[in-house]
C-alpha cells in the first residue's frame, strides 16, 4: 500500500493510497490516540454507502461518531451549509480538540476542511476523499473554502489536515462522469511537472476508464507525489504552487458563468487545460500539434475540450474575480511544453490575445 | 517611540505605541511597499474621528483606500458583518495582496482580521486599535473571531497582522468606560506575569485612569511587551498562551449570559478575574487577602468586582460552550500568587468549588 508523506515539518501528515482503508482502524490510531468523541461530516449520498463502515472503523478505536451529514452538491458549498456545520458543533458540544472527519469528495472536504480550520479557531482535520478528484487533488495540500455568489472558493483558508485516506474501493460507486472529470486533474500533473506521466496516461486511459485498480492506483499515487512535492515546497501559493491552478482561471469561470453544477470542476477544468494550451500555442511557447495531443487524450477520457458558449468578455470578467490578479494584472498559467509550466502575467492591453484562445475553444463569439 | 517585535521567525511584525502614529507615512511604508490600493475597514464613530486622518497618511504615500464601514457594537461582530464585508472585496475587486487595514477596536479588529484571513484564503493585515483594550490585547497576537448565537468567539482564525500601529491620540475620544474596561486586561497581565507590573498598577491607577500620556504609554508598552513575549512562545495556545484567559471563561459566560452589549469585554474580565481569584484563595493558592487587593485595584479602576447575577449552573453552562474544555474537562486558568497563574482542570464532579467561586462573586443562588 502506497504512502506517501506531505513535507511540511510539525505539520506533516501521511496521504495512505490502496483498497479496503476505510476499514483498517491501524491507519487512524495515531491520529485518534486518546480521543473519544470525533465528528464525521459527509453527504448524503456518501453516507449511504460509507458511513457505517467508516463508524465501525472509530468505534474500534473506542470513538464515538457525531454525524453531520449535508445535502449534495456543489450548490450547497456556501456561508448556509458552513453555517449549520458550526451550529451542530456547538450543540454537540464538540471541543477544539475533537477531530473532524471530511469523508467526501471536493465539496465535503472543502466546506468541511474550512469548518474544521475556523471552528474555535482549528481543530484538527481528516480527509477521507471518496471521488477521484478529491483524492488526487483537494484533500491533499490544504485549501479548504466556499463559494460566494460573486466567485468560486473566494473565503477559505490554508489549513492542512492530520491525515489522508483514499481508499479507491469508492470509486466503485462514483458516477462514471464523476471519476472522468478527476481525470482532468490527473492529466494536469503530466502537463505541468512529468512528460513520463502524460505519455503513462495516453498508455492507460482506457483502463483508468474502466477503473483497473492498480492502475488507478499509481496514478492517484503519481498525482498525490507532485501534489505533495508542491504544497511542501510552497505550502501557500506563493510561487510554484500556483501551477497547480493550470486551467483553472478559465474553468472557474466556465462554472460560475454557467452556473454551479452545469459543469463539474472536472470539466470545467479540462476546457480550461484546453484553453491555457490553445493560448501557450498562440504564444509560440508550445506547437499546435501538442494542443491537438492534449485535445486527444482529454477526448479519450471522455472530457470537455470546449468552454461554455460565453463571450470573451464575459469569461474575462469572472477571471478578474479569481484569486490569480494582482496588481490589476491577470496571471494565468501556460504550458512551455507537454511537462512544464510558466506563469504568464497580463496588462488590460494584452487581453485579445486571451480573448482570441477563449474564441478558438467554444467562446461565443458576440 | 516605543517599538516592540512579535518574534515569529518570517511572520515577526513590529508594534509602534505613542502619539501621532496615524499621521507618520514612515510607519506604514514597507507594508504598503508596491501597493496602490488598500481597504480600510472601520465602524462609524472611530470613521468619524480617525478615518480622514488615517487616509490621508496612507494617500501621501500612494495608496488609495476602499472604505468598509461596519455599524458600531459588538452585537454586529456576526455572519452578517463578515458577509457584507466578502461582498464589499468582491465589489471592489480586491485581490489577495491588497493589504486590509483594520482601524477600530477589539470588535472591528476582530471580524476585520477574521475577514482579512478568509478572504481569498489570506490578504494582508494591518492592525490601527483605537481603543485601550485593543492596544494592550485584542491587535497583538493573531486572534480573531465572530461570534456564534451559542457562544463568543466561536468562529475565527489565528491570523498575524503585518504591523500593528497604536496610536495613544485615539484614547481621548474613548469613552471613559472603554478606557476602564481596557485597564482589565491591563491589570491581567500584572497578576499572571509581572508581580512588579502589579504594584506599579497600584501606584499609577489614578493617573491612568485621567489618561497621563506617558504613563498611559508606558502601561501600553509593557502590556503588548507581554503579549509579544506569550505568543512568541505559544503562538496557536497549545500551551503558556492559555494563561492570558484569565478571567475569561467566567467573563465569556457573563457577556453571553446578559446579552452582548449589556456588559462590555473589559467588565466581564475584570469580574472573571475576581471569580479566579476568588477560586483560587478556596484552592488555597493564594490568600483571601490576595483577594481583596486585587478586588481593591479594580475598584479604583471602577471596575465590577461582582459578576452577573445568574445561577452558578448558568454560568456552567455557558463556560462548558467555552473553547477551554479538553477531553470533557475544564480548564480553568488560576493565580498561584500575583505575578504567576496556573491552569486548573475540573472534572464534572469538582464543579461544587466553581459553583462556590461563582456564589461568593455575586451569581445568585437560585
Amino acid at each position: 500500500m502506497p504512502e506517501l508523506t506531505v513535507g511540511l515539518g510539525e505539520r506533516a501528515y501521511p496521504i495512505h493510497i490502496g483498497s479496503g482503508l476505510l476499514s483498517r482502524k491501524e491507519l487512524f490510531a495515531a491520529t485518534l490516540a486518546n480521543i473519544n468523541k470525533a465528528v464525521v461530516v459527509t453527504n448524503s449520498t456518501v453516507a449511504s454507502h460509507y458511513l457505517t463502515r467508516v463508524q465501525a472503523t472509530l468505534e474500534r478505536l473506542g470513538v464515538q461518531c457525531q454525524n453531520i451529514i449535508l445535502p449534495d452538491g456543489e450548490e450547497y458549498k456556501d456561508w448556509q451549509t458552513l453555517n449549520d456545520i458550526f451550529s451542530a458543533l456547538l450543540q454537540g458540544h464538540c471541543e477544539r480538540h475533537t477531530p473532524l472527519i471530511a469523508l467526501g469528495g471536493g465539496v465535503v472536504g472543502d466546506v468541511a476542511g474550512f469548518a474544521a480550520a475556523s471552528y474555535q479557531r482549528g481543530m484538527p482535520l481528516v480527509q477521507l476523499p471518496t471521488t477521484l478528484l478529491a483524492q488526487v487533488d483537494s484533500s491533499v495540500g490544504g485549501k479548504t473554502a466556499i463559494n460566494h455568489p460573486l466567485g468560486k472558493n473566494m473565503i477559505g483558508a490554508f489549513y492542512q489536515p492530520r491525515l489522508v485516506v483514499a481508499d479507491i474501493d469508492t470509486l466503485t460507486t462514483l458516477p462514471a462522469r464523476q471519476l472522468r472529470a478527476g481525470l482532468a486533474e490527473v492529466i494536469k500533473y503530466g502537463l505541468i511537472r512529468d512528460a513520463d506521466f502524460f505519455v503513462w496516461l495516453e498508455v492507460h486511459a482506457e483502463e483508468l476508464l474502466a477503473q483497473k485498480a492498480e492502475v488507478l492506483c499509481e496514478a492517484i499515487e503519481r498525482s498525490c507525489q507532485h501534489k505533495a512535492a508542491v504544497v511542501a515546497a510552497d505550502e501557500r501559493e506563493s510561487g510554484e504552487r500556483a501551477l497547480l491552478n493550470l486551467g483553472h482561471t478559465f474553468g472557474h469561470a466556465i462554472e460560475t458563468g454557467a452556473g454551479y453544477g452545469n459543469w463539474l470542476h472536472g470539466e470545467a477544468v479540462a476546457a480550461g487545460i484546453v484553453m491555457a494550451a490553445q493560448l501557450s500555442a498562440q504564444s509560440g511557447l508550445i506547437a499546435q500539434y501538442d494542443v491537438e495531443r492534449i485535445k486527444q487524450l482529454l477526448r479519450r477520457c471522455k472530457l470537455p475540450v470546449e468552454g461554455a458558449a460565453m463571450p470573451p468578455q464575459r469569461y474575462l470578467e469572472l477571471m478578474r474575480h479569481d484569486k490569480k490578479v494582482h496588481a490589476g494584472r491577470l496571471n494565468l498559467v501556460l504550458l512551455s511544453s507537454i511537462g512544464n509550466a510558466v506563469v504568464s502575467s497580463y496588462a488590460d492591453a494584452d487581453v485579445k490575445q486571451i480573448e482570441a484562445a477563449i474564441i478558438a475553444c467554444g467562446g461565443s463569439k458576440l
